[in-house]
């Protein structure tokens, strides 16, 4: 198959390789790294090469093509007990993101059930997940956009965007959808320390489709939403649990917090593949922390005083009673809980 | 007279000149710049080479001395009315902090009275100004610190400390005479976007005193306070109004809605030059916008996309249900309202 590929490709098979846009350069440097083993996709995974839950997931099974292939060669025999190994590589690469396991999970129920060369049905495997996050954007992008009232401002936070996804994005897809309606009165994004997705990624992403978007620091927020111009904050998520709970970049929490005090409404927007029911809350959630070089300097650049120390996890969980709406591929949430969430998994 | 200086030294007169810390340089470098005209004080408040009001305050009282000396050798007969226009250029240096306004009025005050040579005059009152909030701040320090249980841990937001005082700090003075209490498990300092404040300055002057600090994201507050690590968020003020409400460093206002959010306690510390009994609340502060570069780019180096928009007041306003209590150095106010702030103002 062929991926039908957005404007803004994180995420391309290309010539029998993996290439990804390496986010790390943006907005500077527009540059894709091959990759052809499945260290080098583990790690691009790990330093965040390419970052977001969707994409990750995407970038992973791409990896377990790669992986197969390289197996396969090896032995025709042995392929399926040596690319377990691989699999664990890929498992390891990042701790929060449920749809890094999801993804890998859907390619090795497939490999048990393959009996000859094994490359072109996972890579067939691989494109169509990568197609389905771009379909289920496209659809949550229209879902999320029927609640936002004309005349609205919205803020969104980190970048859930076409690069954090195979494309058009499941925040900033929605964004994309109201824009497009004539909806929106103003698109404001945090910046969003330490790595700066928001003033680097979501502010290049939206420009580069024409869309006129104002930084704030994050601090600002509660300014922001006391100043009347923000009717919703709209994010997108890491890990959902079976209750409804949310895990996202670090500063949604704060985010959702500032919001309820303001009455800004709270959306956020992922697919399915990132609700786990294999935890109940929000506290069972693995939370990645990184080293503290991500606060201590900037773009190589000590800004720090020599000595400080720094705790710096990049994730934190919102609970569900602060979200007012949850956009799935598969339909919205209202107030989400456990049933709600279990009836829309069912579905 | 001559002023008894702390540790930390941000504003010196030295040999008939004002020297400033240049803060704009700081963690990286230690460096001191001379000052001899009106123009040259203003600008270094405008352009943060000293920042911090009760700072702000003192640079300005010996910019009214700078003043007094050319005005007077000018014209002995016409100084008291040439110099009316230094003061306005003094006074239109920044907006936000009041204790610019209080100094200055208070400098200005003195020269109606001066029958002679002003300098002397004018340099010894700038001096008392110095002195007092040097005073000013260990009284704090110590009325602050005794409402820290031992075992506490302290989150701090921007630089309310010696760089940002006659020395000592207010809001760091508290932190200051805590540590030395042994009360305090641990200090946060949070980065303070845009200007990073917390990560330069703060880091680097509890550092000096050898009081260890850990930094986080201002999108980590809430993982923070909802990690228990901290019972207090301790900060200073540029304006306090007549009902109590705090105008302070953007992003003050979310660390404040989070810690009520979570039972955190906040603590503001500022001396009463702070308060502004002109004003009946916080909507009627004036709050300083700054240029789009603090958030597009930063040690000069571009960060954001280009084309993107920022909004960037660097001030905002906590309400005052929002604080549970304001130390000055007269007395200290738990849940504040017009009333208190009316009686301790008369005190």
């Amino acid at each position: 198959m062929q991926v039908e590929l957005e404007n803004i490709q994180p995420i391309l098979w290309e010539g029998d390789q993996l290439e990804l846009l390496d986010q790390r350069l943006l907005p500077a440097e527009t540059k894709y790294i091959q990759l052809n083993t499945v260290e080098s996709v583990a790690d691009a995974i790990t330093d965040m090469v390419v970052r977001g839950a969707p994409a990750i997931g995407i970038t992973a099974a791409y990896g377990v093509v790669i992986a197969a292939r390289h197996r396969y060669v090896e032995s025709t025999s042995e392929w399926k007990n040596t690319i377990q190994k691989d699999l664990d590589v890929l498992l390891a690469s990042r701790p929060t993101a449920i749809n890094l396991f999801w993804a890998i999970d859907k390619m090795r129920h497939l490999i048990d059930d393959i009996e000859s060369d094994p490359v072109t049905i996972l890579l067939d495997e691989a494109m169509q997940i990568h197609q389905h996050d771009i379909d289920a954007n496209k659809t949550m992008g229209e879902l999320g956009a029927a609640f936002i009232d004309a005349g609205s401002g919205v803020l969104t936070h980190c970048n859930a965007g076409a690069l954090a996804t195979g494309g058009y994005g499941t925040a900033l897809g929605v964004i994309r959808s109201a824009w497009q309606m004539n909806k929106l009165n103003k698109v404001f994004a945090d910046e969003t320390r330490p790595w700066l997705q928001g003033a680097r990624l979501t502010a290049w992403e939206l420009l580069h489709d024409d869309i006129p978007v104002t930084l704030v620091a994050e601090g600002a927020v509660s300014a922001l939403m006391s100043s009347g111009q923000v009717q919703w904050f709209v994010v997108g998520s890491d890990r959902i649990a079976a209750n409804g709970d949310v895990a996202n970049k670090i500063g949604t929490l704060a985010g959702a917090i500032q919001a309820k005090h303001y009455g800004v409404k709270v959306m956020v927007v992922a697919p399915t593949s990132t609700i786990d029911m294999a935890v109940a809350d929000g506290a069972a959630i693995p939370i990645e922390h990184r080293g503290a070089d991500e606060l201590l300097a900037l773009s190589g650049q000590s800004v720090a005083a020599k000595g400080s120390e720094a705790w710096n996890p990049v994730f934190d969980v919102t609970p569900a009673s602060l979200i007012d709406v949850i956009v799935t591929e598969k339909g919205v949430i209202e107030a989400p809980n456990s049933l709600k969430i279990a009836e829309l998994m069912q579905s």
